[in-house]
């Protein structure tokens, strides 16, 4: 392929997230069946917004593996629900009290607490009948563990509970990174092997599964960062969501803990690492040339943020 | 072996719910590590009490298939992992509002709302890191295919919302039954299932698969109207749960629908059924001679708590 045929980061951003969110509204429930309320607050957690960033990774990762546009596409599906599920559960009143998401109400504020709770539950399950619907097969069931670790008491669970301890606290650096290595990292971290465990993993040797986890870590941690940075720089409008809400909370930050300027440096350290990682997951022969592109650009993004 | 060596169902049935508590005591999160409130909670749900049918239920299963009893194991405690992040959550303020369960405290009584919502989330992932944590094979990931249809929007889940949607209703026999079937029948027809899946299960026949599925949902249905029997006869510390509150919150159910001898006459005919459906797992081949023994004391069990 030469290189007029490589599409854009920017159009292949967008047509990634056009093309989730088609296998989104395909894999779920349908709009109209029973039970209606709970299918009706599950596509509204899901759909008509967001990022995408994990879905994106997946898709990145893919590529480094082979892994089938199928295959590929319930293992970022899967991942998106997780996200959605956390999203809704973390709105509710008992936990941040949101009313405000991806710029329209947020689930319980539209469909009430107790189908809010529900539909939370019932995308958490979707995502592994979703892995599961792909077949029954060894990468299936690795899949699913890598998904389940991700995303329970050791991932982003237990993250959000470490978070909800430190309200009010002023946890040092290290409480702050390991929280939220669980709280987003895991998930992020989890997006990127899944999407190699999509494809060919087998034929990863362990240098470039090693590299693709470190450049998940670093990425997950300079996401948070970039998050917390934007958090206190963007209004309301911008972001889609309440902004300076951590301040108001007064939960504890990268921009509370070490100023504005220093966390945008931390930022930048963690692009270097990611990158770093990458050249080791390149350095693969199983690896095909060029098939760290997209990891690459999407480090750029998530950083070019903050800026 | 003789007549003598097999123990009675009590015996049988005391030893399994131990074992199961062992299983989830030692395969559980342990006490004191981070995050320490989220794991009390999760542990407080799950240990010590509960009948365990669906442990029991997939103990027995297993039998017919030759599974191997670390294997049961895990599928067990996934199943009841799935039952008591359910529990959790159903007993929440925006839901049934109850504060005691098992004869203790609920656990948002005991911990807080927005542990007992986190506590029900990370319970439910833990069910499949249980599940994963067993190998990465095409029998796990059946496994975690079988558990996340029974659980999620077409199973237990989305039967808890149409049972939310029928409260103060009235609903007719076949909208009663289609709720239960999922909210509570779903769960259990995956324990009979998950049992035989456990071992090996492409050695069974059409007819000892489709004996399992009857079987279980026949079993399941008995289970509800049991259930809703109890609920009218029999006292708070009996139960250990509040009694009565079917008809306080005005829900509908079997004895509110049948009146209470029909519904008891409805119990020993989906006993009849259960018993002609573990006759068509008995006539496969490949199941060993005696191996239904103890699906039929558990369906002799279930009816027998109604009179």
């Amino acid at each position: 392929m030469t290189e007029s045929q490589i599409a854009s980061f920017d159009d292949w951003m967008h047509e990634s997230v056009k093309h989730i969110e088609w296998v989104a509204n395909d894999l779920l429930p349908k709009t109209g069946r029973e039970p209606r309320r709970l299918i009706g607050a599950m596509r509204y957690a899901v759909l008509g917004g967001g990022k995408r960033i994990r879905a994106l990774l997946c898709y990145a990762a893919g590529v480094v593996s082979g892994a089938q546009q199928a295959d590929l596409d319930r293992a970022a599906l899967a991942l998106e629900l997780v996200h959605a599920y956390s999203l809704v559960h973390d709105d509710m009143p008992s936990m941040d009290n949101d009313t405000l998401r991806r710029g329209k109400p947020t689930v319980h504020v539209q469909y009430g607490e107790a189908t809010a709770m529900l539909a939370g539950d019932a995308l958490q399950t979707e995502a592994f009948t979703v892995l599961t619907g792909m077949n029954h097969s060894v990468a299936v069931a690795r899949l699913c563990g890598t998904l389940a670790r991700a995303a329970g008491v050791r991932g982003m669970c237990g993250g959000q509970a470490l978070d909800l301890a430190m309200v009010g606290g002023h946890p040092g650096e290290g409480e702050l990174l390991m929280m939220q290595a669980m709280k987003t990292g895991a998930l992020i971290q989890a997006a990127v092997l899944m999407g190699a465990q999509a494809g060919d993993w087998d034929r990863l040797g362990d240098g470039a599964r090693g590299g693709l986890a470190a450049y998940a870590d670093a990425l997950g941690v300079a996401f948070q960062v970039v998050d917390d940075i934007l958090d206190c720089t963007q209004d309301t409008a911008t972001l889609g969501k309440t902004a300076g809400k951590d301040e108001k909370d007064d939960k504890p930050t990268w921009v509370s803990l070490l100023g504005l300027e220093s966390a945008r440096a931390r930022a930048r350290e963690l692009h270097d690492r990611a990158n770093a990682a990458l050249a080791l997951v390149a350095a693969d022969p199983a690896v095909p040339e060029g098939a760290i592109l997209r990891l690459q650009q999407i480090a750029d993004y998530v950083i070019a943020r903050s800026h």
